[in-house]
């Protein structure tokens, strides 16, 4: 009736941004990622029929109410329906990176929750089952189920069941694939992605260029990484990064995620490159920027980077290990 | 045959971006712009018959070379054809701003440039043919020629006979509209706007959106110009910058002129008027921020952006005057 589970954050490196269905979490279009090791979210799920409510309990703090608190009961809902089961959960749960600014929390977040409270419910779930099932607490977090380098699938189906992540390829195919995540600012952004995606798909004027365009570099991120193509891989997704942000900005009303550091980190990193350091920036709804880099640059840019102005913290991540059961429970 | 004319620099408060005809400089869009008191251009040109070659000094320091020289000769070129001359002449210039950074120096130049050089050359060219002639040195000096609020017509004819600036209201009709740009960086831009909009037009996604969108936006400037609906300019002025910046940064290659003060002083200025203080930024291509205002709250907005990281220095404009001839020769 107890188990925990941990999942690692990923990064988008085609970005996902608009929903086709809200309720499903359908997304407009694909989008491919990679599982960042070191970055995760462990959480225990326990079911017990002499709970009274549903408890949830993040980082030492429990909310007793407010969004967070109706997502997570929500998604033990879900759970229920399928368990055919009314017991009351107790959920506690623990980031080691902070939440909610950008940093993918409610990816690991939501495929751990998934993968503990479908086990502790005494579900038998497969890796596609667990992507769905995670994708209805946050789409993101489809691609947290399975680790290395993976594809979240638009599908085509109105009941979402073709909409999950697959394998791209495991994270031994390309071990020296770094990721670098700055952090500019430790706290929460100001508008959610989900009020934010929703505003594009509906004001944006630039957002039908954006699905227009936007399977052309699936394709080339994934033909880069099955080729470890690194140039190509960088220029596809810094360049899907500016797309996405252009629709945001482009929003009535605009939204925008950078601040002064995001920008000044961008530069640096296409000056960098232009001095012959090969990397590339990614950002997501948030401040933070990430850095796509092979590991043989990381020391070179780790010292550049704790030079720059804005940059408080920097964590270097590899592609990540699949979401996974533990016998470590946080009560 | 030596004549001096001082012109200002001017705003776009809808923007130009895109060129639909490189040799004429015709625009793939409209714009409406409001010229800015107090940063001039002045220009003394002279033709003699003595003189062996075109000869350009700009701020004390003579170009012998390059494409500031080039485009000088050229604009001479034009007005020697009109004026039936083949005279060489002297081109003496001063600008009080810093120029190439995004602060419209070519706009002011050129006007001063073609209402100077074309007295000197015996020409009486009315106000249609200076701003006609002002745009194919520079496309937005045609804005530059009459002052206060004008509409650079994009036209459509193919000899550009129709694509040249008509007030919309001059100075005068709103003398409480103020324009306040924070000088960031000094130096000259990375990208000139004339290969950034050649490169925009043909390869990013976003420009068709642009395109069908810009026309609401001229037809909403032009309404609140005229009504005075300070909310209304403000909102469609803020918009369309986003607009065109992420036109400009889903370019490839991305052409990002924003730099870490810019991104502040916008989230500076988008704050203030959520506090209440109704102020809207615009950028034009480089990382200045032009901050459009009424004169009541200058002194307010003057003390929060001297206390901003990154601003180095302000300038306050009200609306400018039309380009004129002055008798104060600069040799």
């Amino acid at each position: 009736m107890k188990s925990t589970a941990v999942a690692s954050a990923n990064i988008a490196l085609t970005k996902y941004w608009g929903k086709r269905d809200k309720k499903l979490m359908l997304p407009q279009n694909g989008s491919v990622s990679v599982t960042l090791e070191g970055l995760t979210t462990k959480t225990t799920v326990e079911f017990d029929p002499d709970y009274k409510e549903d408890v949830f309990i993040l980082n030492g703090e429990e909310f007793k109410e407010g969004e967070e608190k109706q997502q997570v009961v929500d998604h033990l809902n879900m759970i229920r329906e399928m368990a055919k089961s009314d017991h009351k959960a107790k959920v506690v749960s623990e980031s080691n990176f902070p939440t909610a600014a950008g940093l993918a929390s409610s990816a690991s977040g939501f495929a751990a929750l998934s993968v503990a409270g479908a086990k502790a419910a005494g579900l038998n779930l497969d890796k596609k089952e667990l992507s769905i099932l995670s994708r209805r607490g946050s789409g993101s977090a489809s691609r947290s189920v399975d680790g290395g380098f993976v594809e979240w699938q638009k599908g085509e189906k109105e009941d979402g069941s073709d909409s999950y992540a697959i394998t791209v390829a495991p994270s031994s195919h390309w071990p020296e694939f770094r990721i670098i995540t700055t952090i500019v600012r430790k706290g929460p952004k100001k508008v959610k992605s989900r009020a934010g995606m929703s505003q594009t798909v509906k004001t944006c004027p630039y957002y039908k260029g954006w699905l227009e365009t936007v399977n052309e570099d699936i394709e080339n991120v994934k033909k880069a990484i099955k080729e470890k193509n690194f140039t190509l891989l960088g220029e596809t997704a810094e360049y899907n990064c500016l797309k996405m942000h252009a629709t945001m900005m482009t929003t009535k009303p605009p939204i925008i995620y950078w601040e002064g550091p995001t920008l000044e980190i961008m530069h640096a990193v296409m000056n960098w490159r232009e001095e012959g350091l090969e990397c590339y920036f990614t950002i997501d709804a948030g401040p933070q920027v990430k850095i796509i880099c092979l590991e043989k640059d990381v020391p070179e840019l780790e010292k550049r980077l704790k030079d720059l102005n804005g940059v408080k913290d920097i964590v270097i991540c590899k592609p990540g290990e699949d979401a996974e059961l533990i016998d470590d429970h946080l009560f």
